[in-house]
């Protein structure tokens, strides 16, 4: 059997948020994986492997369902080990996924060590293998996209915070976008080869505009101004840690490389926040202490999961509200 | 043992949602799975049976009582391994279930990961198998038929959408149509051959009309209208995702065909309504914004799991009721 | 050792109801298993174990405490298979009570999936093994009598359902009766050989009567008539499904044969109502919809566990009270 | 090492009703086992070993911590497997109990399907081993005796109900009687070989008597008075089933044997009362329907755990209370 | 690496009565197990292992962390096994602790079956191994130290009896007391094998004087007078059983024999009562039924878990406050 | 693959506490382990790995995810074993640690059976291994470095005390502090050896300091004086036991050799206090007994976790707030 053909993100209709939060991860690798949040059957898997496309050669790697560590990690290999008494390593799907990406289907629904040990992969790019008498390191550098049905449980905090952007889907297309959505659909299942052909100027221009903003990236500055736009809105929203800051900063740059901007407008940090403070926030979280008007704390939720992040000049920003975070069970 | 006799399901008395909806699919398999829902004792099995025998040449394979996952996906041929020293493939249910039906009784007792796995392969349409250093796909094109009883536990919102068509079978049939059952049966259990033989004639009808409509299908066009008609109700019902609305139209189609249409009409759109709408409502599903009439929405539930599909122009479907999704545990 | 002598069924005192029920299985076993409900301490076993000598020369085979699935349905010889290469099946349990009685003491205490695959096989009359590189099948008809204390937990209403009658053993005989029957296990114990030899005319008759039953049983019709008063019966009671009325039916004409009669009267239909409908009442039942009288729904419980069945005109009959249904935990 | 020296059932301070009960087994076997309860510190170990000696050869088992399945039936013999290619049988515990006693410690806090094994084993007389290629078949009759302190967990009702007798030891003796035990108790220490042959001649005295019972036994009747008084006070009891009908009788005969009668008398059944009667009350037993006085029933409790068996003429005997039965789990 | 050194006994601050119990037990190891309550950083484990010394040459063994049954009671020796074909047993923790001590931190959180195993064998002096084809028995007389910090939770009531002594570090030392312990433990730190020698003399008095009261024990007699002293005191509280008569005994000559009396003495008794009784109180026990005078029993745990034992006649002990038995669960 | 270059302490901004515990157990590592409690994003890992360059050659060793207590403690050599018959320990991460830093990264959510062995071994700095026929014993002296996001679960007291010192980093600077941190950050990520390079004096100049006070550190006495104000703070704290005084002190020597004192002044002490006392302080703690004022006793948690350690004359502090310590359960 060939490979399947992959249905075009440029075909797809509507979701923008969530493209352009995979266009971004495709210039800027460095942002970190993304966790994409929505209800059943709104083809997230599709539009995650989308994002293989724009990343060039690399591998589109999928979790096969009930993986062991072991398989994610590597282990012994037992041929070379019993033929040649030898202990070598046999590489497992990390491996496989250098360069490339990673994805995870309900990443909630996974064992905590397993997410533990995919998120501190994705984070250092090195993966560390130390049992059955083998001690050996790779690297893994990938993009993690996990998916989650949040109506179906919720990942930790800590967990939740590895993750560089968080995009929900909106789980209720009108019905004009739904008839978009189908035919297209439609026409992809009746002849998929035909369906490529037909979008593949789109697509290519995608990837092209992709990799221009990838070479162009370097040479637009994480400058003092973003960065103080960034960290006051961080403050202001009471984001636990650095992680948000970093990660925003990073995704600004990768938007205005996006428009083909030689510098991080105010515009850019505002396209992008809501990417990196959405899994950021806390469910109770009070006013930030400092510059926090009153007025703005008086409107709890006001400016919640779809914050108004216009025009307008830095001001603090209200955290929206997040689901309270359940008592964790210790690791088995 | 020679294979014993199945009970045609031309002469099965009544259940007539339940026929039509596995008509549908044996015309049009790319609607997908089934779920069949119901109390004890009605025959839930004996039913899903009768769909094999209008595939044409298809197994009919039943998921074995605590099958493993080794066993459903196939897994190391260790003849072959410990004999020849080749890792070879040796197939599981899913390959055994290739172009024909595969029966899961009591889906919702499944594991979590089972029933995961086996929606995922009934949708792709193939089956990977990366384990025990194997690297293996084969196609895995097969309909899915399940079975629950509600009351004995539900399954998760992710998975009950993943089904194609949801029928639910009526509990309490009057004392005459228990009568027409039980004497069938009876004459069934007597004389299985001459039973089988008597009915020949209409079973043969009954595959003949599948047949005709399944090479009429790709004729009758899924047109716009058929669309907007669809899309319009799904956004009405506040259904989530894009799912029902693809299945809703090749159901529709299918429907069309076993008439003898040439021509999706509003009659085929209502008339599979239920089936692609039943299991994807919410439980507290409020009004959808736009185009939803204020009496509607004020008749909750008015319109529940037996809504009313007739000759109307199209108008909102307030969503029926379903039981509360209760709080999925993590995987193990 | 030799086989220790079993006491008599003709010898029981009292316990009516389940000698009536056994005697009906030995004659028609395809009414299918018995469930045998009731307090400690009375003789559940003893009773069972009565029926393997009214069913001629079939086995009686008691399921070992804590068998294993595999013990059950068989596994692969492992003599065989190391010493031939062969892969022979091993039978089981199920391949040893084929013709018999499969006897299963405290049913409802046994895992969920031991007590689906015993009702699956028990149903089908075959036995068919997917595992371990077996693909076998074999015939295993037998009569599963289970029994329970359902102080001690209940089955769910699904495998209820699939036990064709169930009986349920007074707990609280009088001191008379309570004398008679320790008189009686007293005369046993002290000198069985001499016990059996004095009660041999007796359980000679009490087969013979078995006997003669089965042959003349299929000369005996499942009319209509009986099957109406069964089918509005099961109706009235509100009874899910339809293995009920078969089940009746065939009880019904096993009574009719066990009297002698050459037709269905309604007094058989009558006498063994309770063995069909007792597990089969739902907890909350409400009143059918048709033909009940409103006094009659008014009388909550009133035609109960032990609802009179005399010689009364059939009408509907109010469904006597179940234990509400718990919720059932997944498989592991 | 050679084994201990056992502390005299004759040198035993009090504990006058567990004493009895112990010799009322050694005298008649066939009464069953003996469950004991009582708080920490009552030596009951050291009572329950007094046994041993009274049955004249018999072995001495203790149940070892932690045993399994396998260690209590037996298994194959590897040795004979591997060696021979012979399956053989190796013994378990219940093979060395044969003919003796078999002590289980604390046998509340055992799981549940070892307690089933042991009682039905203790019951038939017989273990049945049907596993590993195995199918063998040994006497094992034994007098099965347990311990528990019922603070910590209860029996199921099934199970209570098949241990024969059942005593209970009082928890504070009064300070005299604290000294006499200690006293006794500190000499056996200091020097247990002179202690027994201190008290030799009473233990040879109590074992004589109980020999000399055994033997007289089966000269008195279990006749129909007896029966009358016994089954009329179980059915007042409102005891479930017939088994502590059987056991009084027995334990009846016993003690008429005991105090060399040649006829049970009415003292003799209510001599022996509490011990068939204890363990089978029901925690929320209302009074009996028939022949209770309604003064009687007035009277709650009552007549409790010691019940008064003077020398009145039979009457109804309220029942004593019990723990509630909690819900009990599904065998793993 | 050689043995580190110990902290001597004689060097510890405080903790006055914990050195009591332990050179108690020094003196007669017959009085049983001791079990240390205390919060964290009391420096149980230093204080436990100073009783080693007073023993004279025997082990004092640490149960390994995480120890299973196996390693505790022995196991095959695969070595023979394999390379002689003899079943030979290879000891356990449990051998090597014979004629020392063997001390358990954090006892009550192992699991109730390692703790059973403990106690039975330090109360009989006697491992008995039989499992996996060995059948052995070897004497393991040894001292059992545990500790534990209540706060993390209890033993089970039938296993704390078990234990000889109960000793309870106080939590806050006073800051004179503080700087004592400190300077000790610093001197020791910095050079403990200087300590241990200016150390020397004061050790070895302790030793000395625990050896002579160890030589003088037997010459001091059980006699009726402390006997009655202490059952009556027993009574009075309320304890169950008689263990606590017995270990109160013995621990009182052990008392008397460390002051190198002749005969116990009420002071004696009264010394050693808390070590006694402390963990073999009840929860909600009621007064004693004689001789408690009632302004005793109003005066609610006024001599709780200090009670005084001063110079008064004997006289009636409430029992002091122990938290609630909690429900425990099955062995697993 | 070469490792990764680290970030430098010297370059960390903010998160002064954190970086002057590190210093002081570079300073003298017998202070005992740090628990860095502290939300995501704070770079917790990043700071611990800062302290291996401070402690000169020693390796950094970080807890593999998913480690098993072999792992941990090393095993059999199996190659040694198999091949030259000999059994022969193979190390685990604790010998690797030897010598260094043991980090792990959640500690929180370890196993308990884990966290009590690591804490184990580095109080006593030995491993030992008692296990599959091996009996060895290693040094394994290493600074125990473990994290927690305390949101996520707690430790149990027993093992929160047997950390040395405790830090909590605050969750949200500023955002000029943010604009640092991120922009150092960006600096590093950016080119490794560059910024390593820019800060190596700074990063020198920190490891000299440490280094001189390492070697100054013996001559500074642990005098009398700043025993007894530090045993009266923890006397007015209600801590529980010793460690808390013991550490305090080491931790306050190392306070007064990092500022090049001769003597431990009562800066130092008070400088140190929140961090011996932080995680030791109890969660209803009452005011002392003596010596503290009424005044403080009522003005509750005014002192807590960021308690006012400046000029003033020793008194009594009153405990901070922790959160209610859970129940425990039991060890698997």
């Amino acid at each position: 059997m060939s490979e399947p053909v992959q249905f075009p993100l440029a075909a797809v209709v509507g979701a923008d948020e969530l493209k352009l939060a995979l266009c971004l991860i495709a210039i800027d690798p460095k942002i970190g994986g993304v966790l994409i949040e929505g209800p059943r059957g709104m083809a997230k898997s599709t539009l995650a492997r989308g994002l293989a496309d724009l990343l060039g050669d690399g591998p589109f790697v999928t979790l096969p369902l009930g993986a062991t560590e072991e398989r994610l990690i590597g282990t012994l290999d037992l041929d070379a080990a019993l033929g040649q008494g030898q202990a070598r390593f046999s590489p497992g799907v990390l491996a496989q996924a250098d360069g490339g990406v990673l994805y995870v289907d309900e990443v909630n629904l996974l064992p905590d060590p397993l997410v533990d040990l995919l998120l501190d992969v994705a984070a250092s790019g090195t993966n560390r293998i130390e049992r059955d008498g083998i001690s050996h390191r790779h690297p893994a550098r990938f993009v993690l996209i996990g998916t989650m049905n949040p109506e179906e449980g919720e990942l930790r905090p800590q967990l939740l915070d590895r993750f560089g952007l968080n995009v929900a889907l909106e789980g209720l297309p009108a019905p004009e976008a739904r008839q978009h959505i189908i035919r297209r659909r439609l026409a992809f299942d009746s002849d998929p080869q035909a369906f490529c052909a037909q979008w593949a100027p789109a697509q290519e221009a995608l990837r092209a505009r992709c990799q221009a903003a990838r070479e162009h990236l370097e040479s637009i500055a994480l400058d003092d101004q973003a960065l103080a736009w960034i960290t006051e809105r961080c403050y202001a929203a009471g984001v636990d840690g650095l992680r948000a800051d970093l990660v925003w900063l990073r995704a600004a740059r990768a938007h205005a490389a996006w428009h083909g901007r030689t510098v991080i407008e105010e515009g850019d940090v505002e396209a992008v926040a809501d990417f990196a403070l959405r899994h950021r926030r806390r469910s109770g979280a009070s006013t930030p202490p400092a510059s926090a008007p009153a007025e703005q704390a008086s409107r709890p939720e006001a400016a919640g999961g779809q914050g108004d992040w216009g025009a307008m000049p830095p001001q603090p920003v209200a955290a929206g509200a997040r689901r309270e975070v359940p008592n964790w069970a210790k690791k088995p």
